[in-house]
């Protein structure tokens, strides 16, 4: 691809401290001024953004594209998944490397990356998941950090002899992230109760999509949320909440952040979007569609209250934990719904959802839509300012936002693999009009012109300092320190001993 | 024993609902009349209690009489220790049976219960501790509720490998506990922390005794305490937190109980009326005598922000954890805290520590002091209003209560084993002047007139009341019910045929 | 009337500490005798109970009968009203004698009382609302609580302009309630805020019953209720907070309590039983029958939560703010909704509603709704154990109560005057089947036996034991104390001579 | 003074976002441009910043220079005051102009603005009282607002007859500056509840500092501030609470921004470095240092708890609330402690108490630093980027800031007009050795070059961003819409007619 040289004119730059109406000239796939009045040269393309929002690139947190899960696999791909990601304003995603049990994490991590290499449309790099213990884990973790760009792990504390980690390793794993200068992130549900929940509900002939929900009420995630961030703040390793459904969850993680803890907590599009009453609709097919893991809270209130998390900045970033099954695949669990493969859409439409919910409600202005969406994931994922922020020497990711047009979310437009969207018939008054990736025009009057393989890699640093200047800070000046004392000298009353030296000491009984 | 007959004069009757000036009258051991100017007869022995209040008897909810533990052995065995209780106004303990790990609960409780019937001067009961789990330790759980009168059942989430039960343990153990009738105890704190901590501190060179409480700071209560209530709720199995040591953990509990769980906390004397500063006290067998696990807490706040919880029935009783060993066995630990054998005393000075930091400072008025010593103890554990009440046909277990006068606590005078006393030096306004128990006079003038065996073994039901009506009517009206729906009868995809699906549906993707 | 004897056999007594299978004898109007196999004499008049509660009458501690107000007169006047009350198992009904601005409050109650006493079909008492302040008022107040047995005083925060009080009153009347050892009660809600927003809604042309709500959202009810409290506490006055509507002020009483204050908050029959979503109703006159102030509240987890927090003690007693209008009278307010006459009924549905949503639902058990319907206000009022106990010496008032019978509430077999029911259509298991009040079966078999004057005045004491002890004990020992110093000798810069002392002391000042 | 080139080498530029080593070059008292390795021409003067920071110097939210108060004035004057700051590291104040009940604002604030003028050292601006209210009052905002420059106004909730606003003059004042977008400013505590508990001390013979706090404890304050979010939330006012003193009011806050309530609360230097344990103080000299309005409080967990809130956002900024008054001014009050002048230091310490509290504590990183001493407040009062921030375009209002050197903060030393220090003692790690303001190097090396009047009056625009267009958004999509109804259509009951309605209607009536 020849350079291409874009000069976005006229728009209202949005990063997450302020807004300003600035022109923004990018070449070579960075931006490379950002002013007012920017001159224009001959072989420039002019993008208009008169009365537009220019905003940086959305950054999904959180994707399992193609991934297989239950006997079942995505059917979002890279390629079709970071092309609707496009389409939606996302230029990055953060997908997982999940190795099975006795995998080596290396290798599963060159065998996802050269699966994706090749399909990606936008930048991306990749979270990888820690589902067992061992020497060679913890060598493998090393490598990832030193050689392999990685800098965030996932332990999970559901998926009981699938992939959930013990509370033993947990504590071990969150050590090791902190030594390399990670960020541990885990997937908080009680793995335990899950499974006894489960048994119980088909016992009582439960079998459909809201036994998916009774078996893992909030109370589950919480008690696991809250015991994850108890183990890693006992290790002053920062600790990152991937998917948080829950008011319950939610609430524990704002409240562990005000007491200080390094903590971050990420709502997805879905939870914010919809929520878990669609478990209980009479058509197997629409319930099923919802079923993800942990479940969509059926309280009604669970979505503006995690919105107004977020907004608050208790909540920090956002995802979807994107992992799409058509309904026929669905359909592996339509008498168990222990067998309904997890996974909802959310990758394209992400960012429209939260301006919705967020932007438009009044609840957080542009600029915090900025953090939510983007900047704050570069800060904690160490990538910031390359990515999150329109400013000189940053990467070219970059989206025309129209906050006053309007769009209707539904399977028959959207450009996921998938015959339905959960979101179907919300009306969101934000629309992505032009986005640019890697310093290309990628997706323009509703025409997408992505290539497989354009997106990059990208490699993070370890100790992102967004994360680690306080945790480095703490582990300096909050050692505890001994008391000093005069060594005690008096008798030791071994077990041996005890009769002899209970008589001795009895004229101390009163009667 | 001749029998006895007793009239209570002119004391001003406490219950926990009110309290009325009025004659006591008992004979055989039991209460026979409450009135005003109830007639004397000739054989009578009469007691004034005229400006006094007359209270039944404290009920220590948690004691470890001549518990072995840690390498030592408690020297207030069943005699002296329910001896220093009548002392202090309480005349009915319940203490643990705690079997080895594999041990058999009812041999471990037969051996108990052969120990102490012999020794023990006031009425006295059993809890029995679950360490292990196996279908035989299922099989003895339900013979000790339905023919040994037990009906509570404690399970470690500390004391790794010696104690403690794994999560899915619990589970089972809470579930059982709940098709018995049992209340399911829990000592909560998360047991792998502390042996992290533990190490951690070692490592560090902190020996002493701030390393008790360092390496198990509070949150460790606070998340295990959260555990036990969500996977306990999870069960519809009531919950019995003992030892309730921090703010965070008791604010767990009161917010449980304001959700509506069934969850009781028991806060003790120590940490009613002590804190965990001692610990870095500079003089070492000082520092010792308060080690205790959980740990007192060395937030000063931490004994009034309790009391006021137990005050307002956020918290429900009260015991001690009596389990007292001289400095001489703290002396095992004097190199290293882990192998401080941990205990402190308490149970002779419960009621006064409660009347001095909760009744005198106005916190609690005269019935809720006879709630939180006795009548709500006695309604959880299904002995209400046998014990924990003056009423006719109770047992007379009374105390005569001098609100007016002072004593000053001091191992000097007290009458436990111990050579300390973790409460040297407290004045407290509320003194017990004479204990009546089992219809006899035992304690009066600072006289102590009791008799090893005079005790007996109380049954207790299963099923209290108090605790199980709500279990039950939500066990009947809690039941969800599944969403009734027309099969499922669209294709599905199976794992081996999912290329070809996916080609046949490739209209749905758009660019 | 003459004497009549009853014995109610074989039913479960249910009191507020336990429940136990009793008879219960009754002669002169008082409980003679409660226990197993009372014998049976020939004039006794026998009330089967076998596999029924026998439970104290219930005490409405919230009622306004043929209340005059907004332009209507209430259409249950003490007639109506307390049959009614009888019909549904109520016994005793406390209203509120509720003075003009400037009119004595003695003038106020005398003629209050005259109204009532030929009326009345149970024992009644009288709250008294002060509207005003000055040094008449308080000389009344003390009258009221030394001559004619009251002791609880109720002051508006609401009713701008015609019964509102300012704050520096309330402080007043405040000191004044402790002093005089009366209970204080305060309507809760920011009367000025309601004013602007009904102000407000109007001119958005908002007129509708809805507006009633969304004029006086829960916060303008939370912030009073956070304010009353505040000052009541300065001079340690106890807090009754009369009709607790929402759940943000549920919690700021809750959370109170839980730090101490001696603050007890009464929901009601319609907070517990219904919600606010009926202001959007479309039908008019449907909507305005459920309009009252505060009003219910649309948030429809608000009734759970009210229960939750009532079962756990963090809500006290139950009334009902009983002021029926009937739909004529409400359409005083047909163009504007602030002319809508407020009120709802309930003193006939509330035992039912309580035990349909607490007990039945299995949040609380039948203790606890004793003693939330019941046994706990007559402490508070100092009407215990007379009221609300079944013991012998108390007043006859009885229900027998049947938990497995089930009725459906409506007007058209209600006992009210108003022709509609905001409760109509509700499913009740449990039911009163037979009521006794002062010794008299007034209800049986679905029909009344009451005579008007059947009820008596009950007089009130003065410095409630179980409101004012901590109290009292506060008064004593919290008082705080001067730190004792050396005066202070020094130089004062009086303002005349400040520019002297000024320049004298520029050495102080470094560059 | 001739234009000044400087350039910093080699520091870590730290902007709120995150840190960069760059360069800075500055001319013309603006930053000129940022970036590694700028070009060093000849007559620039060189600041060396290698292993130091480069950070927007302080703005302190909240001074009172020279002020007039309860009989004496603030010692430090706009001179002496400013030139403290910039000793400090802070180059821009808010100080607060305050008329007279009944003066003109308009005058209070040209007289203000004459007489800070031609003493400033450093750039200030100037948020104006509304002490009292009046069509007058509205005209003289407005005009302030559309051609003074001022975007703030300050309410007090506190000082009784003489400044304080009632409930309903707090309203319309919120409503007009809501409407002017200005933000609204709070004293938050209650003024009837301080007079009265004044006057209750000093009849109990309190008359010390420690008297102060007594009759203002912190529930005095959170019900203010929770009073002050009400009211203005009511109109959809943002609000800022001023001095933030107690963890009860902090929290008030804290979970009003989570329920995403557009509010801003301001500790100050001495409420986050120093606590109220000193008004117990044996020395009344001592104590009265510390006698400012709201109390420091003597929960010594207070300002640790603060710290832990402005960390996380749920505080936003930090003034000092600067009023220095003399030992001599003190002992106005040396008898009575309602006549101590209120007032502390602060103004010139800020920076490194907060370095010290914060940043070495580890509960923030220096970015968050540079946010909470002076991007936060650029933000709110609409001064960003213009201040606040170091980049391209912005006021060269610099420090270098040197995190590895430490100082002790002494009276002997600081550079205030006052004989002490409130912090005296207190070794702080971060330390300014370079104060750039307005594009001089006007502190360096221990020595101060501030000259009078050095400083400008910096104009605030009106709809701060950051504030207002979460307001502006909301004002439009929240609105409350009426429900459709048919109009009601039956009968009326007027008063004069209801004898007869309800005869009519009696067949409703049931026995």
């Amino acid at each position: 691809m020849t350079s291409t040289k874009i000069l976005i004119k006229g728009g209202k730059v949005v990063n997450d401290d302020w807004s300003q109406i600035s022109d923004v000239y990018i070449e070579d796939g960075k931006i490379k001024a950002v002013g007012i009045n920017l001159p224009l040269s001959g072989d420039v393309n002019v993008v208009d953004a008169t009365d537009k929002l220019v905003i940086p690139g959305g950054i999904d947190t959180h994707t399992h594209m193609e991934f297989s899960f239950m006997g079942a696999k995505a059917v979002d791909d890279f390629y079709i998944g970071t092309k609707a990601a496009l389409a939606g304003g996302t230029t990055m995603i953060l997908d997982f490397v999940i190795p099975q049990k006795g995998q080596s994490l290396l290798e599963a991590f060159e065998n996802w990356k050269s699966s994706a290499d090749p399909k990606v449309c936008c930048d991306y790099s990749l979270h990888v998941a820690v589902t067992w213990w061992s020497e060679k884990v913890k060598k493998d973790m090393q490598i990832l950090v030193e050689e392999k760009g990685v800098n965030s792990f996932k332990m999970f504390m559901a998926y009981k002899d699938v992939f959930m980690l013990q509370d033993h390793e947990l504590y071990l794993a969150f050590c090791h992230c902190k030594d390399l200068g990670a960020v541990a992130q885990v997937h908080a549900e009680n793995g335990h109760l899950i499974a006894e929940g489960a048994k119980k509900m088909l016992s009582m002939g439960i079998t459909g999509p809201e036994g998916h929900e009774l078996c893992r009420p909030e109370e589950v995630e919480a008690e696991a949320t809250q015991r994850a961030i108890t183990i890693a703040n006992s290790v002053n390793c920062p600790l990152y909440i991937v998917h948080v459904m829950s008011k319950s969850a939610a609430k524990i993680v704002a409240n562990a952040r005000r007491e200080g803890k390094v903590v971050f907590g990420e709502p997805i599009a879905a939870g914010l979007g919809t929520d878990g009453s669609h478990y209980w609709n009479e058509d197997w097919a629409h319930a099923a569609k919802f079923v993800m893991g942990p479940p969509l809270r059926p309280d009604p209130s669970t979505p503006g209250y995690l919105m107004d998390l977020l907004a608050n900045d208790d909540l920090s970033v956002t995802g979807t934990d994107n992992c799409t099954f058509k309904i026929c695949q669905k359909a592996l669990g339509k008498d168990d719904f222990t067998k309904i493969p997890n996974g909802v859409n959310g990758v394209e439409d992400r960012m429209s959802v939260i301006w919705e919910k967020g932007v438009h409600t009044g609840k957080m202005d542009e600029n915090r839509f900025v953090a939510v969406t983007s900047s704050t994931a570069a800060k904690i994922f160490n990538l910031y300012p390359q990515k999150g922020r329109i400013a000189k020497g940053s990467d070219a990711d970059i989206v025309v936002w129209d906050p006053s047009t309007t769009r209707v979310i539904s399977a028959q437009t959207h450009h996921q693999a998938v015959e339905y969207n959960i979101f179907e018939g919300m009306e969101c008054h934000g629309v992505p009009v032009v986005t640019i990736c890697g310093g290309q025009v990628v997706y323009k009057d509703g025409i997408l012109h992505a290539t497989p393989g354009q997106g990059r890699y990208v490699h993070r640093n370890a100790f992102s300092e967004f994360v680690y200047k306080r945790v480095k800070q703490r582990e300096k000046v909050n050692k505890p320190k001994p008391v000093r004392r005069v060594p005690y000298g008096g008798p030791i009353l071994s077990v041996s001993n005890q009769n002899e030296v209970m008589s001795l000491e009895n004229e101390n009984f009163h009667q």
